[in-house]
C-alpha cells in the first residue's frame, strides 16, 4: 500500500496537550507494520480461577450478570486477589489524618486507600472480548457502569480507572479474558490534564474538544453513536479512540442501548487491529471524568475509549521526556484501518 | 532478607509532583526480585558498524575523543542513522512558518526539526559502560557535555535529552554500548512540569528541591560531589537518583574533576544494580534545564541523573492514569542497594 512521503513532524491536540513526535523514518512501510510476540496462547485452562467452575478459587465476587445466574453466569465482577490500593485502609471519620506531608521537603503521602476489581468477560477460557456477540459485549460494559455506579457511594473515592490488559506483554497476569477497575482517593495526572486542556479550549472556542474532534482524514468508523478515529497527536502506533457522538462526560451515563452501540464498534474495532496487526497484544482505557466535578465543568467533560496496540518498546527518551515518537502517521493509520476487509462479514 | 510489613501507600514528591502507588502485596520480598530478561548476549559483533574498524559504515561522525586520534578512539559522537527528528527543517528565517495551530480544533503541528545524535561509549564491541574505569565513564560524560554546549548554538533549540538504552527490552537496537542525545525545538511536558514543580516549593520554602532532598533511609552512595539515593516517591522498583550536591542548573556546567568523581558513583550504581537484579536491561536518562532559563529561575532548577532497570511491564492502568504501581518501597530498595558487596572491591 502506498502512503505519502512524510517529513517528522511534532504534534499536540486539545485534548491531551501532550507532545508527540511523528517520524516515519524510523520504520517500514506503515502497512507492514505486524505484532512480534502474540497474545496467545493459553498453557493449563483447566489450572484456571476465572474458568466457569472454579469460582472457589478467585477472590469474593461482588456480582454477576445475569444477577440470579448459578453456572450460567456471563459476566463475574470479583475482588482482585492481589489488589494494589486496600479496601480495608479507609478513613473511619474526619479527625483521622489520611494525608502526611512535609512541608520542609514537599512530599505528600497517602494510604494506599482505594478499590481493585477485576471483570471476567466470560466464562469460557478460549472466548476473547472480540469474540462476543455486540450485546455480549454490551454486558461487560454495563458490569463496568454497574460497579462505576456502586463505587460512586464511597465518598472518599475521586477517580475510577477501567483498564484492560490483553496479553502477556501487554501487562496481562492471566490470559483468560477480563478487565480491571481500579478506584482511587485522588485524580491522576493524566485525568487532570485533561480536564485543564479541554477547559482551555473550550473557553477559547466555546466548544468541547471531543465533540468537534477532527476527523478529516482520521475517522475510522461510525455507529449511530459512536465514532472510532486515529487520533491527530496519536502517542503509539494504531493506537485508536472510541468517542461518543453525544456529549456525555462520565462513562456511567451509558446506557443499555448505547452499550450494544458500544459492543458492535468495539468489536469491529478490535476485529480490525487484530487482523491487520496479526493479533498484537494491546491495552484498553475508559477515560472518564473526576467522580465530583461541578456543573460549570460539563460542558467541556467527554469520556471516551483509548485502545493501543503494542507494537514497541518504551526507551529512555520516552521515559525522560514523556513525548512519545511514533512511526506511523494517524492518517496513514485511519485509511489502513478504514480498508481492512474481515472474513465472513455479513 | 527482612523487609517491614507495609500497607500501600499513595505518594509524591516536590520535584516532579507525580503520583505513584508503592504496593507491596503485588510482589514477592523485594529482595528476591531479579530481572527476566537479561541484556546480553551479543549476535555477530563483525558485523557491527559501532565497533573499531567499521567506522565507515555509520552516519556522519561528528567528532571523537582523543580529538586527533585515528584508530585508537575511546568515544565518538556520530548522527544517528534514523533520527526521529530531522537536521534539514530548521527554519530558515524568521518570516517562514514553522508551526501550523488549527484554532477550531486547539490542534497544534511543528516541523519535526532537531537533532538525534549517538555516543559510541567504546570501540569494543563487549565493553559496556560500566565496565570502563570512572576516568573512562568520565569520557563519555564530557562527550555528552560538548555535543550539548555545540547544540545550545541552535537558537531554535529549546530542550536536550541525553539517554541511554541498555537491553534489547529496554529499546537499544544495538547491543554494543550507546546512548543517544536528542534536540528538540520544544520543552517536553516532563521538563516543564519538573521546572513548576520545583518553582512552586522554591515560592513556598525558598529552597531548591534537590539540594534538600529527602535522603533519610533513601540515600544509596554518595562521592566527594554527589549522592545516589531512591527517590521518596519511586515510579519503578529499584529506580535511583545520583544528584549534584552542589546547585548546579544545567548538567553541561560539568567540569573534568566532577566527571571523574560522577564516573565513579556512576559505575557504582550500575554494578550494584547489576549483581543486585541480575543483569537487567535499563534506561538512563539525564534530566538538565531548558537550554533559555531566565536567572531567576536559577535557584531551583538542578539537574539529575535517573536509571530505571526494566523489571516490569507498562499496563493499561499506568497508561491510562499516568499513576504508576511501584511493588517496591524505596525504603527497601535503599537498603538493599546500600548492602550490596561487589566482588574484588578494593
Amino acid at each position: 500500500m502506498a502512503t505519502e512521503n512524510r517529513n517528522p513532524e511534532i504534534r499536540k491536540d486539545a485534548v491531551n496537550n501532550r507532545l508527540v513526535i511523528l517520524s516515519p523514518a524510523r520504520s517500514r512501510r506503515p502497512s507492514d507494520i505486524k505484532s512480534k510476540s502474540q497474545s496467545k496462547p493459553d498453557s493449563n485452562p483447566t489450572q484456571c480461577p476465572f474458568c466457569a467452575g472454579n469460582e472457589h478459587q478467585c477472590a469474593p465476587e461482588i456480582f454477576r450478570f445475569p444477577e440470579d445466574s448459578t453456572s450460567d453466569w456471563k459476566v463475574r465482577v470479583i475482588e482482585n486477589l492481589y489488589p494494589a490500593l486496600s479496601r480495608q485502609l479507609q478513613v473511619k471519620s474526619d479527625n483521622e489524618e489520611h494525608r502526611q506531608a512535609n512541608g520542609s521537603t514537599g512530599e505528600v503521602s497517602l494510604r494506599g486507600f482505594g478499590f481493585h476489581d477485576v471483570v471476567i468477560e466470560s466464562p469460557n477460557h478460549s472466548v476473547h472480548l472480540q469474540d462476543l456477540s455486540p450485546a455480549g459485549i454490551a454486558v461487560v460494559l454495563l458490569a463496568y457502569k454497574k460497579r462505576i455506579e456502586q463505587l460512586c457511594a464511597v465518598e472518599s473515592i475521586s477517580y475510577i480507572q477501567v483498564f484492560k490488559n490483553h496479553g502477556a506483554s501487554a501487562g496481562a497476569s492471566m490470559s483468560h479474558s477480563h478487565s480491571q477497575i481500579l478506584a482511587l482517593p485522588v485524580i491522576p495526572t493524566i485525568a487532570s490534564n485533561r480536564l485543564n486542556t479541554m477547559k482551555e479550549h473550550h473557553n477559547q472556542t466555546g466548544k468541547c474538544s471531543l465533540c468537534n474532534i477532527n476527523t478529516h482524514k482520521l475517522l475510522i468508523n461510525e455507529s449511530t453513536h459512536f465514532i472510532s478515529i486515529s487520533p491527530f497527536a496519536s502517542t503509539f502506533a494504531f493506537e485508536t479512540w472510541i468517542i461518543p457522538r453525544y456529549h456525555s462526560s462520565h462513562y456511567h451515563q451509558l446506557d443499555e442501548d448505547k452499550a450494544i452501540d458500544l459492543g458492535g464498534i468495539l468489536k469491529l474495532t478490535l476485529e480490525k487491529l487484530s487482523l491487520q496487526l496479526n493479533d498484537p497484544p494491546y491495552n484498553l482505557m475508559i477515560h472518564t471524568s473526576p467522580l465530583h466535578i461541578v456543573s460549570s465543568e460539563l460542558p467541556y467533560t467527554h469520556w471516551y475509549i483509548q485502545i493501543v496496540p503494542q507494537l514497541s518498546t518504551i526507551g529512555g527518551f520516552e521515559m525522560g521526556t514523556g513525548c512519545y515518537i511514533n512511526p506511523v502517521f494517524p492518517e496513514d493509520a485511519a485509511k489502513i484501518l478504514r480498508e481492512v476487509q474481515l472474513p465472513n462479514k455479513e
